[in-house]
Formats: C-alpha cells, sequence, structure tokens
C-alpha cells in the first residue's frame, strides 16, 4: 500500500480489501494527508490477531511517531513491525521479491518526500509442450531454452527460441509521484511505466499558489508524463476548492491525452504489456 | 466535543457541523479509538484559517504525541493550542462559563482514564414586566427578585417571589462515561443527571472478557444508571461482536428501562428540566 491518510482503514473495510494482506507500506512523507491513517491501521491490524511482520518505508520520524503512541495506549504489538527509511536523496532499490521490485524516487515538496516505482520482473519463459517431444530437448537445455536460448540440435541446426516458447508478457510497471512540484528529473526515473500518477493540486491558473506550495498543475503532470513517455497518466490529489473535476481532466488531456481522474473507490488496472518476442 | 476517534472531521462533515466552532475538545484517555482524529482535526482547523483558541482536556502524553506530528510536518499551527491536562486521582473543574461547568470523573480503565460531568449553570429569573408597576417595584429591588428574593411593600406586606417571577427551567445535566469497568463510586458524581451515556462494550455472558478488558457489561451500565437515579441511559461503545445491537437495548432494558442505544449519526436531546418554583 501507498500512503495512508485518515480513515484509510475504514475505506479498506468499505471495499472489502483483507487489510491483513497487506505486508508493506509505503509512505511518501509526513504531511498529515498521507500518514494520520497509519497508526490506527497497526492498531486494528493487532486487535484483529495479525502475528506476520509489517514492513513501513518512510522518512525516520514516523517511527517515533508511531512508537509514542503504542507507549502511551500501554500496546504491545503481537506482531514485528520493521521500519525502513526512505534516503531522499537519490533513488534506490527498497524491496525485492520473485515477482517486482520497489524504488524510491526523489520528490521536490516542502519537506522530504519520495515516489515509489513498482515494476514487474520478467518472468521465465515457458517452453511449448509439443517442441520438447518434436526436438528430443534435454533437461538441461530445457532449463537454457526458458532462459532464452535457441537449440542447437546434433544435426548442428539451430532452432530460434521464439519457435520453442510461448510470447511473454512485457513486465508491467507503475509510478506513483505525490506530493511534488514540476520535477524534471524525475523524468528519466519513470521513462516508460505503463501507468504514472502524478499529483496534480491546481489548475493551470494557480500556477504561482503551485509554486508557493510546492505542487503541480494539470499541466505540470501532463508535461511529465508525455516527456517520459509513459502510457497512461492518473490525476490526483486535487485542491479541495474544486468541485467538479472535469475541468482538469480536460486541461490535463489538452497535454496527454490518455489520462483519467483518481477519484475514491476508482480502481485502475496497470495495462498488460504488449507480446514480447525478445529474449 | 469528547473524544476524537479516526475520522471524526470525516464525520463532523458529514453531519454538517462547523468544526470552527468547536472551541474545548475533552479526551477521555489515550486508547486510540477515542483520539486517533485529533491531529487531524486540529490540523484541518489550522488549513482553514482558525485563529482563535482551542482548549484540550486530556491526559499530559497527548500534547506530546500532538506536537511531535506538527513538528515532523513542520507546521506551525496559526491559533493557540492550549493543552489542559486530566488528574484521574480525583473529580475537578475543568471548564466554567457563564452557562455551563464541566467536571472530570475518574473512571476505572486498563490506563487512566476520566468521564465528563457537564452541568447548565441555573439562570436568574425573569421578572414579570406587569408586577412591575403593579406594585412600583424600585430598580435595586428587581435585582434582588431575579436571584430569588421577595418584595417587601412600603406597608410591609410580602409578595412571594413565585408571583413575581416567571418559572425557571432546571438545569439540565450530562454525563460521559466511557471507557469504564463497572465503577460503584462514580455513582455519587453523577447522581440526579438527566442524560448519561455509559458505555456497556458487552452482553452479561461476557462478564468475563468485560473483566479483563476493563469494560462494562449491558446490566453494568444499567444499575449505574438505575444506582444514580438518572432520567436517561445510553448505552455505546459496543464490541465489533455484536452486528445486531437490539439484544444489547433489550438486556439493559431488564434492569433500567429508559434506555437508547448510541449509534452513528443519531442525536439525542438532554430533555428539558421540569419548571422550578423554588428559589
Amino acid at each position: 500500500m501507498i500512503d495512508c491518510g485518515e480513515g484509510t482503514q475504514l475505506q479498506l473495510r468499505r471495499h472489502k480489501f483483507k487489510i491483513q494482506r497487506i505486508d508493506h507500506i509505503f509512505i511518501s512523507h509526513l504531511h498529515g494527508d498521507h500518514y494520520y491513517g497509519l497508526i490506527g491501521l497497526v492498531s486494528t491490524m493487532n486487535m484483529l490477531g495479525r502475528s506476520s511482520e509489517l514492513h513501513i518505508y518512510c522518512p525516520p520520524q514516523l517511527r517515533d511517531v508511531i512508537e509514542m503512541q503504542l507507549k502511551v495506549s500501554d500496546t504491545k504489538l503481537r506482531y514485528l513491525l520493521t521500519f525502513h527509511y526512505l534516503n531522499f536523496v537519490s533513488g534506490e532499490l527498497l524491496f525485492e521479491n520473485e515477482a517486482v521490485t520497489v524504488q524510491s524516487i526523489v520528490l521536490k515538496h516542502r519537506i522530504p518526500c519520495s515516489g515509489f516505482i513498482f515494476k514487474e520482473k520478467r518472468k521465465e519463459k515457458n517452453i511449448r509442450k509439443d517442441v520438447i517431444e518434436k526436438y528430443r530437448i534435454p533437461l538441461p537445455a530445457i532449463e537454457q531454452i526458458k532462459k532464452g536460448s535457441d537449440f542447437i540440435q546434433n544435426g548442428g541446426q539451430v532452432i530460434p527460441n521464439n519457435e520453442l516458447t510461448v510470447p511473454l508478457k512485457m513486465p508491467r510497471s507503475y509510478a506513483y509521484c505525490s506530493d511534488t512540484a514540476y520535477s524534471e528529473s524525475i523524468i528519466a526515473e519513470i521513462n516508460g511505466v505503463d501507468l504514472l500518477y502524478h499529483e496534480s493540486t491546481f489548475m493551470e491558473n494557480k500556477r504561482d499558489r503551485a509554486r508557493e506550495t510546492y505542487h503541480s498543475t494539470t499541466l505540470d503532470a501532463a508535461n511529465i508524463a508525455k516527456s517520459a513517455l509513459v502510457k497512461q497518466l492518473i490525476i490526483g490529489h486535487f485542491s479541495a476548492r474544486y468541485k467538479d473535476l472535469e475541468p482538469l481532466l480536460m486541461e490535463a488531456r489538452t497535454i496527454f491525452e490518455n489520462t483519467e481522474l483518481a477519484e475514491d473507490g476508482k480502481s485502475f488496472e496497470v495495462s498488460v504489456g504488449a507480446l514480447s518476442y525478445d529474449n
């Protein structure tokens, strides 16, 4: 999960998420709308009997805030709560398992703030069952073919990998950038992601206010999306002054057509990548 | 306002309360369901431009928790936030103005916990306009009559106060007792209040669980209400295990008939007291 504003546990319940399945929480920065709900979630997980470790990736001070609140209520968690500190100096690998990596991105805000990139790992290819028998491929060769090798028959004839394997989907990627002023330095880091969430607190006519508060306008977000050649953009974190969000969407789309609004309860699927015939 | 669990500011907005009209917040104890929403409310009041002082009556550690959270977000409040510490040893006067007093009540919970009694003050009586002329009552005597005196005419004849004034409503009182185990020591303090909110976390068949967790059962609450001769009882703070609350209400009513359930969004009026003909 990324960020955890006040009432997050209520929203999770409302949308039927299983909160105990959350093992990793990434907190971008310490403005309240991004973390005030964390202590409640941590407490509820405990009351519901959690025993498995929970990892929190966050600014160092958040540990003090959470631990102080556990202390004043005389609460001893029955699960391990592990804090991993963000550095806010350069992007780094925060988490990795067999399926994904998560990296930080340094954003530009009034206080230290980090974005996050989630990248699927490239999987091993699946070999076509029929070709194993057809070419009598031995076990060691199968392992190599899954990694992308061609197969060389006894007679020296080369069967290209593409003929032996099922095409893989391209690994998907998602970048989350909130809160931040317009920052060109993130473009290289998020280059080509399938889905970019970028804050758009203001419309373009509030550019001065955006600059003062270290936030972005719709056009900032759309320009970042365009320069980074991302496939889809979601804008969000709108100022409470905007009751109707359509104008923000329309303005962003003048620069970047494939833009959508982040609204409560909406879900987006990171579009499955194109088939890859490369190794 | 009494207590401030997570999401309180959202509920206040949903029910169209004007949050800036809240000047005094009483926090009973430092379990999360009673205070996790305070930092969000304090921050939102600031963002919406509050300038008037906000008073918080609470356990001393809450000040550290709030101030740490303001510090890590580099927030300087534009209004004065004043903390008043509860003592948890004996009931004391916390607040007083021309209309009401607020006193604390020592409750019995796993960590220090306080209840609160709100009492309207007895107002000055209104003098009947017609009698002023009829008896030619001079100004100094009017002031005395408003305070309850009779009027003595020049001839020595006594006009009783009741004939000179409009009957007053009895001042109303409300007591809030959550969270607490059954505690007879509160009975004297809440004696005769018009409305008592008392927690009933469990039904009677979970008495063991109530004892372990320093909570009350429906019958505990009803017995307190009965012994203290209160006029109406509201029970609340129900364990999440109870999806249907009717059985809790029915059980409490076996002991104390005038009982109601505290449910989200409900409001109760403290019934206006009987007319008072006494001085």
